[in-house]
């Protein structure tokens, strides 16, 4: 199959830093859509995979999987885009379109494993793997870009594909709605996407932060009012008194707290914890029939909807814009948990 | 206000074996059902509160919360029971009646505090407890009384208003259905009761447990497998296969094989571990939005409609009919799990 050889970044082993690469893109096949990458946002799975914190990274790993660019060729089965369209791509570049998720529209769960953009086995390149936006170009099926709503800051929108998905998601399934009581554990590059979304949604948006420092730029970006939960009285004020917490806290951390301040019938959701988390005390599910649930990523169209809502509601991500070649002391201020609240790489600085 | 002195058992400190006590029960007021107990069951729950394993217990406690009984006399206002009706009480004999729990029929979780059974404040008599059904009679509004079907066996009814009620409510709360493929972890007093009811809503019951030798009992009880869940590969060949799993392990214990075999979307209840739980993964509700849930008994509206599921299907729970004076052998036999699979207790043996 022919090839194109391009520019990327990416770690030839766990332990490197990223450098230029050049990478092979499949040819475009009847249903694929080429497209030139203009942003690419800088997402803390980003530095797990090519760190091989989760185990499983197959190098090189070229790490990027929010993805915005301008489509320059299409194959001919493609009905959906046309060269020129504002596009972009998430986590998941295929599936098998035929298990019980896909058919619920939730290849994120697809039975056979959905190809993830980065560091997932190519179907279209038996034995490779693919490789992600830290570069300039990316070949993928139609079925799994999506559309960019061309009123949006471009740059800006890059992380709608993961962050934004991430956080939609639970949102959407757990179905919030305008007056609901939104807690918001965590404000990082999810939660700030959380809040800005469950605002949008006519929720009132409690941010929940260990760090009051945090409170003023949580407000700006649309809560309603910010819980220190080191704060005791404060903790207890807010005691049963939510209708949904979405949880982005990244690492194993305890339960018991927040589940407190859940009301009967109510969830609190993890999208962010791939650890063990604390022990909890099952008498906090038990005595309020609460709920704990996970969610991941979402699904493509989703994934769409969240886009469109963001268009409607001009809702991007708020973003520290950096060159290709500062992608290391990204990786740094990520891991330190110095960004507000996204890094996102002008794929120009690469050209 | 007038009381009358009744026998009963009951223990004076935490560390003392039950003993016959004298108790005074209320004069029937308006809305008041008097009750001759004639049967009443044995909950692991009884224990913890006569040793004081959650604390909070105050003495002297009368245990019980599993009654049946025949209505000897009614209060002027009451409109749904007669003299002569075959009746039972649960955990509960009062709730505010006012607030959103209670007006939604989930007076477990009144927000004032239901007064339960037994070492619950008595609203009826200031500064005094209510006391349970290791006695011969009690008085109950008839809010709290539950009417028992006439076609089952009085004595195995007795469960159903504890174990009967914990089991059924989140099989119906979360719409258990025919064909659905549902886990019951544990074979005591609570799993014996879920094993019967999933199989009774047509459900593929697949029983859990770590003793093999359970499984003929299981079957007979309803199951249509049996899942050893110290067998790996056993465990490995169920992965993702359940729709619902009931969970009624009473101490805390491992998570992550059991949400390994929920389905995506799909939800684990713990009613039983009222105990801080090992720590789980977060990937294992992330990858696969899976939900840990609890539930709690179930409201009065909900245990009526148990009871007379039980008397169409001829539901009632496995006993061992014990006298009163056989009561600390067989709190031992509960704490040893030695017990097929609740004590009820003849209570002609009081009179």
């Amino acid at each position: 199959m022919a090839t194109t050889t391009i520019k990327a970044y990416g770690v030839t082993a766990a332990t490197e830093d990223l450098k230029p690469l050049a990478i092979q893109r499949r040819a475009v096949e009847a249903d694929d859509v080429k497209i030139d990458i203009t942003y690419c946002g800088v997402c803390h799975s980003d530095i797990h995979t090519a760190r091989d914190d989760w185990k499983g990274s197959t190098y090189p790993v070229v790490p990027g999987h929010e993805i915005i660019g301008r489509v320059t060729e299409v194959g001919n089965g493609v009905n959906n885009y046309k060269v020129g369209d504002l596009v972009g791509v998430g986590c998941m570049v295929d599936s098998c379109q035929t298990c019980s998720s896909c058919e619920q529209d939730l290849e994120q769960f697809c039975e056979k494993g959905a190809t993830f953009t980065y560091n997932s086995p190519d179907k279209h390149n038996e034995g490779a793997q693919t490789y992600g936006g830290y570069a300039t170009s990316v070949v993928v099926d139609e079925k799994f870009v999506l559309r960019i709503p061309e009123n949006l800051d471009e740059a800006a929108t890059a992380p709608l594909l993961c962050a934004g998905i991430t956080t939609w998601s639970p949102l959407s399934h757990w179905k919030v709605k305008k007056g609901d009581k939104v807690g918001v554990i965590g404000l990082g590059g999810l939660g700030h996407m959380g809040v800005k979304f469950a605002h949008a949604l006519g929720a009132h948006v409690v941010m929940i932060t260990t760090s009051p420092e945090k409170g003023k730029d949580a407000k700006r970006l649309g809560a309603d009012e910010v819980l220190v939960s080191k704060d005791a009285d404060d903790m207890k004020k807010h005691q049963g008194s939510f209708d949904f917490i979405l949880n982005t806290i990244p690492v194993g951390h305890e339960m018991d707290p927040y589940l407190g301040l859940l009301k009967i019938d109510a969830t609190m959701v993890l999208v962010g914890a791939v650890e063990p988390l604390k022990p909890f005390h099952g008498g906090g599910l038990i005595g309020g029939r609460k709920r704990i649930a996970g969610s991941l990523i979402g699904g493509i169209k989703e994934t769409q909807e969240m886009l469109d809502f963001c268009g409607k509601h001009n809702i991007t991500s708020d973003i520290e814009l950096i060159d290709m070649q500062d992608i290391n002391t990204a990786f740094e201020r990520v891991t330190a948990n110095d960004v507000k609240y996204r890094f996102v790489i002008d794929m120009k600085s690469l050209k």
